[in-house]
């Protein structure tokens, strides 16, 4: 792309891999959370060892990676790096209240995720957890014996991997060094510790008063025969910040999945009338912007 | 067994299941820990999800897998799960002076480990924190993605596999219970837990100044050239209380390994020296043992 860009030079930027709002809502995605991802591996012992015989007296890095990420979240929810929330940018009070008078549904939600209860950051909507504030979330762990019945071993190594979604203000290369440093810092001398960033991604938001969108807008409404609604969204495509930061183009994020389709799950589908009702969109969509 | 008492009915019960303390020093082990296997199954969302689409407003259980298994360890590494601790046998002065003079080498412990520091609970020697003190450990964890790169899910599960290894004066189903409430105490409602004892084994000790070990002593002498040591171990054998509290009779155990001969790990071997002076010790302690 940085070497091509007077060939690929283009007015605007059509992304379509975020989701609808919900069944018979169509919608634009103006803001998404970027991305860094991390992985970590501790060392105690050079080999695993016997539990009976060694338990006691020396490091397990299972119990050293379950504190450490006990200690990764404080009261309330917040992520405890020092610095993590510095630059994050403020909404203004329209924006917030714009977002949260969504017709967003909790029954949807819950019903999708199905937990016994919730919890995220005190102080914000779940709708505001979900798109406007940053996270550090689990994606994986593993150590030791995970066969059928017991195995009494202490594992020489513990692994994790780990990801923070990041918001407008949050620079992904300034969160990893601060994350690997307050890691580092959690950690005791007993564990050797491998850290690792598989990947940064930048936080997205788009002005959406920009006609363009305003066309985009219009053009759901005539596939969906139904208002279309700015929205936000709490994923990351790394894609579109690198075309922003490379052609400073509006880009324009119109997607047809829905929140319950199982993205990145097992079972992931799509509702076939928003298949439909979606080419349309797109055609009406394609045919405007010619005649920007 | 139990169904069996009189037919198997014995003198004495000689088990080579334990280790020696180093080599060149024949050992005689007169007190073994106890085992209680757990596992736990935690639940949040009852699928896995898109890190993105709900990262900050579901519960992940591998975040609350790790807090509960930082709680479980206090200050001074002692276990947190009321009353554990409260019926511990406290050995005599003289014992626990006779242990902590015996020929353990903190450098060929260290050597075989290998970590790049130690720890265990406070106020205790390594022996002591090995062979007298009961212990919580985490012998397995897993949960969510695992394979190479990044996949960007909170999973609906996270498992762990630990034990508790117990000293004379700890009974066992005591102990479950009071671990199981701990556990569950600790939880918050925003997961289930499924919570299984895979086992439960009673801790063992005898008294080593009875006749029978005297004669163990003097063989193993005869075999191996060296002045034999009165050790306990860290392990359990769950089959030596079972025997005991069937026929009450005196067990000797008597075993060839070494410590770093990687019991229970990979690349498990026997010192060969130890192979034929063992043969040799045990031919005298049967043949004594027919005098009694």
């Amino acid at each position: 792309m940085q070497k091509n860009k007077e060939k690929l030079k283009a007015d605007a930027l059509v992304v379509s891999d975020t989701s609808m709002l919900a069944k018979g809502v169509p919608s634009i995605t103006y803001g998404l959370r970027g991305l860094n991802y991390y992985q970590i591996e501790l060392t105690g012992p050079v080999r695993d060892l016997h539990s009976g015989v060694y338990g006691g007296a020396v490091p397990n890095p299972l119990t050293f990676l379950s504190e450490l990420f006990a200690k990764l979240h404080g009261k309330n929810f917040r992520v405890t790096v020092p610095g993590f929330y510095d630059n994050v940018k403020k909404l203004s009070k329209v924006e917030r209240k714009a977002l949260n008078a969504l017709p967003w549904s909790r029954k949807a939600f819950q019903d999708a995720v199905g937990a016994p209860a919730y919890c995220g950051e005190k102080g914000f909507t779940t709708v505001e957890q979900l798109w406007i504030r940053p996270t550090l979330e689990l994606n994986g762990m593993w150590g030791g014996y995970q066969g059928e019945g017991a195995k009494t071993v202490i594992p020489s190594k513990a692994y994790a991997k780990f990801s923070t979604r990041l918001v407008p203000g949050q620079d992904p290369q300034r969160i990893a060094k601060l994350v690997e440093k307050q890691v580092r810092k959690l950690l005791p001398k007993s564990v050797h510790c491998k850290f690792e960033v598989l990947s940064t991604g930048k936080p997205w938001s788009a002005p959406y008063h920009a006609p363009i969108f305003q066309r985009a807008q219009a053009a759901l409404e005539k596939g969906f025969k139904k208002k279309a609604v700015f929205i936000r969204e709490g994923g990351s495509i790394p894609f579109v910040t690198q075309m922003y930061d490379t052609f400073q183009v509006p880009c324009v994020l119109i997607g047809f999945g829905l929140p319950d389709e199982n993205a990145h799950a097992p079972d992931e589908h799509l509702y076939l009338e928003n298949y439909f009702s979606g080419i349309k969109a797109i055609a009406h969509f394609y045919q405007d912007l010619a005649t920007l």
